[in-house]
C-alpha cells in the first residue's frame, strides 16, 4: 500500500509517519519507484506498537526506539526486562541518590534481590526521597500496601511472558507490558480513587464533579 | 538568604531557580533593594516539592504549576484530586477514545463510580487499546490483578488523605501523593519483576545482569 493507505489504515498522521521512518523507529518501505515505497501490514502493526508506546507510554522518540530494538534484537529476556525498565524510567545515576534512600528503599523491598544500578532501585529510592523532601511523613502501612500491590502485579507480568510462546514474543510481552503496564496502573488507580473518594466524599461535599458510569443501555453500573 | 544560599540549601541549580521563579511555581522573594531578594525556608521547602514534581514525577513545568496552585487553593479534596489527576496524566478527551475500548474500561471496572470523562476511565480505555493494538491478547486474570491492586493502593491512598490535619495538609497529600505515588509503584514492579525474573531465569540464563543487594555493613539481603 501507499503511504496514504498506511496513514488511513494506522491512523496516523502522514508527517509522524515520515518522522518514525527518519528516526529509524519503523523500517522504510519496499521502493518501486524513486517517488514511490510500498508498505505492508507489518508496517500498520508496528505503527500501532509506536504510537501506544509514544502516546499512552509517553516514551520519547529515542525511548521507544530502543525498546523497539529491543524487540528486534531476540535478546535474552533477562536483558530485554532491563532495556524495557530503562526506556521507561526518568535516567537516573547512582551519584544522583542519597544512600541513605538507598538504604530505606532495601529495607522496604527486604528480601528482593535487585541490581544496585537499576530503575528500580533507584527509583524507589528517589521516590521515597521525593515524598519526605515535600514534607510528607511514610506510613508503613501505606509502603507496605504498595510493595504487596507491585509484587502481586510482577508476578502477574511474569506469569503472562511465561505464557507466550518463542523469544520474539516473550520479549515483545516484557517490553509492551512494561511501558503499558504503568499506564494502566496509574489510569486503574486514578479511577479507584476517584471511585473511593466519591464513597467517603461525596456526602460531604456540596458540589461533587464525580458523576456515576451509565452504560448505553441506561443502566446504571452497580 | 540570598539566591546562592537557597540554591545550596536547596540542591538546586541558580538558572532553575529563575526559571520556576519566571513561571509562577516559587514565589518571588523578599525585595531588599533593587538587585537583591531574601529567601526564606519556605522557599527551600517549596523547591523540593518542585523538584520531586519535575523531576521524580517527570511533570512538565506548566503541569507542576498547576498541582502548586491546587495546593495553594486549599479547594475541596475533590476537585484536589481532579486536578491532580489529570496534571499526572497525558491529556485525552473522549473524542479520542474509542467507545468500544470505554465499554471494556467499564466492564472491567465493574461497579465503580467514575466520571466519564476523567483521566482514569479514559486512561484505563485507551491503555487497553494500546495493549490489543501492540498485538497482546488481553488475559482477564492478569487484569483482574491490576484491578485488585489498584484498589488496595488506593485504599491505602486515602488512608493516609484521610490521617492529615486540615484542608491544606489533606489536599498537599492528595496531590503529591497522586503524582508521586505513580513513581513509587512504578519503581517497586520494576525491582518485583527483576527479583521475580531473577528467580525464575537465573538459572537458565548464560549471563545475568542481575546481581544481589549487598548492605553496607556486607551482610546479603536475605
Amino acid at each position: 500500500m501507499r503511504m496514504s493507505e498506511l496513514s488511513r489504515q494506522s491512523a496516523t498522521p502522514v508527517p509522524s509517519i515520515k518522522l518514525y521512518l527518519r528516526e529509524g523507529l519503523l523500517p522504510a518501505g519496499e521502493r518501486r519507484d524513486p517517488n514511490q515505497a510500498d508498505y505492508s501490514q507489518e508496517h500498520v502493526r508496528r505503527l500501532r506498537v509506536i504510537r501506544g508506546l509514544v502516546r499512552v507510554g509517553g516514551l520519547s522518540i529515542a525511548a521507544a526506539k530502543g525498546v523497539l530494538d529491543a524487540i528486534d534484537s531476540e535478546m535474552p529476556l533477562n536483558d530485554a526486562f532491563g532495556i524495557a525498565q530503562r526506556a521507561a524510567s526518568v535516567p537516573v545515576s547512582r551519584a544522583e541518590v542519597d544512600p541513605v534512600d538507598l538504604d530505606s528503599a532495601d529495607e522496604l523491598m527486604h528480601g528482593w534481590h535487585c541490581s544496585p544500578d537499576g530503575p528500580g532501585r533507584l527509583g524507589v529510592a528517589q521516590a521515597l526521597r521525593a515524598f519526605t523532601a515535600a514534607g510528607q511523613q511514610l506510613d508503613l502501612a501505606w509502603l507496605d500496601t504498595y510493595v504487596d500491590a507491585a509484587r502481586r502485579v510482577a508476578k502477574a507480568d511474569l506469569d503472562i511472558v511465561d505464557s507466550r510462546e518463542g523469544l520474539t514474543a516473550k520479549a515483545e510481552t516484557v517490553v509492551i507490558g512494561t511501558v503499558l503496564g504503568d499506564a494502566l496502573f496509574a489510569a486503574l488507580r486514578r479511577a479507584a480513587q476517584e471511585h473511593l473518594s466519591g464513597e467517603r466524599y461525596r456526602e460531604r461535599a456540596s458540589s461533587s464533579n464525580t458523576t456515576q458510569i451509565v452504560t448505553d443501555s441506561g443502566k446504571e453500573l452497580s
